[in-house]
């Protein structure tokens, strides 16, 4: 048995990975940049206004009311490109460019136009209402990296700077396999000592979540001679992870790690000092790496947010591939597992100071999926930890 | 000029409701359930071996080493129903049930086997070992309700009682129209004055995110008939909500107002006491409504994330419509807009003793898109007011 952080780093070591693509902006949400990202202009590419109302030379609205003549217009897309000089003024729209020879504005409410005159009814400085050329970003400034997983917020920075296709890294397919004659499909009624089969769909679900393209297999039952022959498949179907739950305890039946040692599999790890999660492999059969978890819900969601979905990150070349960390106040005592790193589902909420409180789930043991369910984050505790309300323990965002 | 809680109580009158659809499980993550979701079984269905042992009588394993026969074998899916009697044990895997006459589990580890025999080791005791028959969930139990939106946690769930189809609000349909003629699109080098579309392809990727089907329609330039003539195509083409960035400012060119009343349409409101934010024009025209935000990138992405994403909830029957929201300490100090409610971008982590902390980005204005993708909170502040570093401060999370 090994523990958790060692297991950690053999996923890293020999999770392999893989391509590149070119995708559509539209495509891009939740994928992982293979480029750089830079800015191809100044932001602004102008100096802009702020504001609808007049520019003009600061100077000449020193005094109020002051009145300059109208001699253009600035509007967003078609901008005056004449100079303006002493004693003038031009209308500018918001987001229009800034005319030559002026270097400040006022807003329309502190004017009035009076044919082509307008009056400046309270004073303006050099630079007020004008965002200057460049003064966001500048032309060849790094905007985003290599590793970065593109989110909703953005996406305005890829379109402002041409990136109409960007190439990420292409989405690592993941086959799930249940084993275990207690399982029957969804949509059926489960007959005496059987359950449904809902790990894969958790499983598919949790997988997609973090880039994968993941699909379910048929299920085996505990037949050595399926599993194998659908293990083999799967790898001949170049299925870059392998997820097979179910089947990796002590017990008569759980058979993949026969299976796999039967087909000539690596094994790296197969036993991880972890609760809820004990059971879990780590294998890979030619380029096919390969996830055996618990068949319980809950450990097999644990699992896999420990170390599949690390290898699905690790095989996108994301920088990020271990779940958002942060510290939390516990509302009430916690006790980890003997001699076992210990990951405890919780919901967080802050209290009206700010403080960020972790409330452990009231639940059933490693099957209790309703339960876990509401679950937000998992508290991390050392093997036999025991922690009281007040105390702070890290945590995991799940 | 309305504040922003006025605004979202109008957002909330006049959003209509759309209706529902059943789609397969394996796509209702992010939809809204529009049925109640229920156990139709105990869970566990059976008293259940969380452990690979065997199972006996307590009595009989009160005092150790104790020898019993073995009589049987519960698998999972091949339960031992034969009652097993004073003297005798079954060996019992993970999640199998239990076998009547039984009320014991001694795990493997703490046993040895020789031929029929089983010698327990250590002594166990009534219960031990054993997940009782509907202690996580009870056949009827509600697990979810109409309005929840479907997250990956809760697909075991759903999978677990037989949702292989689950009924859902349909997504609303939403189309996004830039307007202004210093637009062009993404894939085209912008001229003199001119800037790409970033906008729409934000709110596109917002607007999914919400759950919507979203899409972005082809730009008018600043065109008024043409600027008509698209709205009323979007209304005719029952998009569910229409969002139109640029043009409702007070600028000579800021046509979408002056459209809007030329079809006809009834405005809700048209300008919000919002810090970014303030020219936002809530409006409907038969049964299309209609949104108009600023052209500021970073004033359009606020009052998507209070208003239009609160409409694309609230027409799904979501329960929860509103940003999540918390409370932060300031890193830093802040102040708020003139008599304007102001929602500033920030960065949130927690330091080492579970304080949520909030670092207002350093940004340079409400066009500053790309300091803004680093945001994951926005800061709510009152009009006027004046926060110091250490203060608490309520925070929204997008």
């Amino acid at each position: 048995m090994i523990s958790v952080d060692k297991a950690l780093k053999i996923v890293t070591k020999e999770t392999p990975t893989r391509g590149s693509e070119s995708v559509r902006l539209v495509d891009a949400v939740g994928r992982v940049l293979a480029q750089p990202i830079a800015a191809d202009s100044d932001m602004p590419p102008f100096d802009r206004s702020q504001m609808d109302g007049y520019a003009m030379q600061a100077e000449d609205a020193r005094r109020v009311p002051a009145r300059l003549r109208i001699v253009g217009e600035s509007a967003a897309g078609r901008g005056w490109h004449k100079k303006v000089r002493s004693g003038e003024a031009i209308r500018i729209m918001t987001g229009a460019p800034l005319a030559p020879g002026t270097d400040a504005i006022q807003k329309i409410e502190l004017t009035s136009e009076d044919s082509d005159v307008v009056v400046i009814n309270e004073p303006t400085e050099v630079g007020k209402y004008i965002v200057r050329k460049g003064s966001e970003i500048k032309k060849g400034d790094k905007l985003f990296s290599p590793g970065e997983r593109i989110d909703e917020k953005m996406i305005a920075s890829l379109a402002a700077f041409g990136y109409a296709n960007v190439r990420v890294s292409t989405r690592p397919k993941v086959a799930i396999l249940g084993t275990g004659t207690e399982i029957v499909p969804v949509d059926q009624k489960p007959g005496r000592d059987q359950i449904r089969n809902s790990n894969s769909f958790m499983l598919r679900s949790l997988a997609e979540q973090a880039g994968a393209i993941a699909r379910m297999l048929p299920q085996t039952g505990d037949d050595l001679g399926r599993l194998k022959a659908r293990i083999s498949k799967s790898v001949d179907s170049s299925a870059d992870i392998l997820v097979i739950t179910g089947g990796v305890s002590v017990g008569k039946y759980d058979l993949t790690k026969v299976a796999l040692l039967g087909l000539g599999a690596e094994i790296y790890f197969e036993k991880v000092r972890l609760r809820p999660g004990k059971p879990a492999v780590f294998a890979r059969l030619n380029d096919t790496i390969i996830f055996g978890l618990p068949g319980n819900p809950v450990s097999s969601a644990v699992t896999f947010y420990l170390f599949v979905r690390k290898a699905i990150l690790l095989m996108q070349r994301a920088s990020v591939t271990d779940l958002a960390s942060g510290t939390a106040i516990l509302t009430s005592a916690v006790r980890a597992a003997k001699e076992r790193d210990t990951y405890l589902p919780a919901t967080t909420d802050t209290d009206k100071n700010g403080r960020l409180l972790a409330t452990p789930l009231r639940w059933h043991g490693s099957s209790d999926f309703v339960g876990f369910a509401r679950a937000d984050a998992l508290l991390k505790l050392e093997p036999d930890e025991v922690r009281s309300a007040g105390d702070v323990v890290p945590i995991r965002y799940i």
